[in-house]
């Protein structure tokens, strides 16, 4: 659960100068998401080419055995991966996920779910990212989930 | 927006004979899952080897544009995903998703979601489902997003 | 293994009027992929938003069971969509795949491999394709692997 | 093109003690692969968790710009997948691929492709692995695709 160091812009491979105020951009845009507030998440850091969302449980978050629902674990990744690539995208531009695909990988059972997105290459229409999901259980972080997202910039 | 033809379960590629009680099992379990009550979800129809939830549009459910979320998209497609699946698994089983992919191949933008998932092959252990989701604007449906999903039959 | 009906442009949703000269494209661009030579496969059937591509069966094409092996059928598979999708593009365009997601629903044993691709959704920048493969044994055609591809239009 | 540092079994979430003789047993069946020997691509590396295939450039390997085949990529991918998933697997085991979804995010241009596969998360039934191939042009080496897989294990 440690933070992972920051990454500057030009780490990012391919992306261009990020825009200066990107996390302003990227805050704004999801205190809009109507969702994030239902759901209870909360936007942890965002940085060039980096966004971590977190999300504390609630029964109403549960798939049938008490689990956080995998649509629910995707939501925050689908999130977490589109802010990542967003903060890479020029000042003008809108972001849309294009698809995804994810694999859970153990069950997401526990008080914390901690999405981590990052991009893996910038292009200049197309951005790819991954994230990877920890569910904390008793304070301990577990991975529970992965995905690989195709994201697309719209000018 | 109309019903599809109800299958019998011979027509589900691999799968065996559908417990009889399938109906109420899924609905139970929909039932237990709290994501659904939040997002204001029901379960729609079940029959063997298929699934349709819908989900009326809400501000609470939006992106940053306004559109339904992808991870609202993917919440109920991979429950009807699940539940196409969970309908030919024997009587004493749990399903669990392995993994899924969606395409988002249209905003989506309007009053309602649909989503139908139907078995692709039921293996022993393994279930392979597709899932098309249409949303609905000014009483017009079209095709929004589409899944391929793995589930797994624990017993 | 029967044809299917051949559809026009405009089923094709989204898609603009093709190209007029689609057939001879397609053709010209599969004969340029050295991997189809190698392999043995060749095109069978192109339309505005389908193509099917056929493969016989050989040992050098097969994995440690002596099936073929699931690059095989992706390689394939991954023209078919492609193809399908650069039937409907503009004549002066290029395709490049941007990403593909295949399910092996069988174990790919048979004399021969059947690819039909068709278009789900063209855009103008991205176009979204579905795969089917049938392996065909002893005359009998039987799924094996679907796939969910998204293609990019390159002018 | 460095070799990452070789992993020892307890490195790999979820597996259990590999089988002393896991790489021979990958090479043997590597061997048995006849569209490695057709392709060209040679074992390289295999430890615990982990398999590297690599692949020297033929235009008989290439699309219709002359760069490597998607299909291709796909298929040492697979297998190095395959491979890293099968070496920490019980020694009467068998190996297939469930599914995969590859996002291509460099065109494959150059003289020859390394694919690596590492184990994300080895459950006794599925393992999930990643896989990233590079394209080495003019001695430089550039992420050109990213795989992400689902094996089952068959006793």
């Amino acid at each position: 659960m440690s933070e992972r160091p920051s990454a500057s812009a030009e780490h990012v491979p391919g992306a261009g100068a990020a825009a200066a105020d990107y996390e302003a951009r990227v805050r704004a845009s999801f205190a809009a998401q109507g969702i994030m507030a239902l759901l209870g998440a909360r936007l942890q850091t965002v940085g060039p080419g980096h966004c971590e969302i977190r999300l504390p449980y609630r029964p109403q978050l549960s798939q049938q055995d008490g689990f956080f629902h995998a649509g629910v674990t995707s939501t925050i990744a689908d999130s977490a991966g589109g802010y990542a690539g967003y903060s890479v995208m020029p000042a003008d531009s809108r972001v849309l996920t294009v698809e995804y695909k994810m694999n859970l990988v153990a069950p997401a059972r526990g008080e914390l779910l901690v999405a981590r997105g990052s991009v893996l290459k910038a292009g200049r229409t197309l951005v790819v990212t991954r994230v990877d999901v920890d569910v904390v259980a008793a304070g301990e972080a577990k991975l529970c989930a992965t995905l690989l997202q195709t994201l697309i910039c719209v000018q």
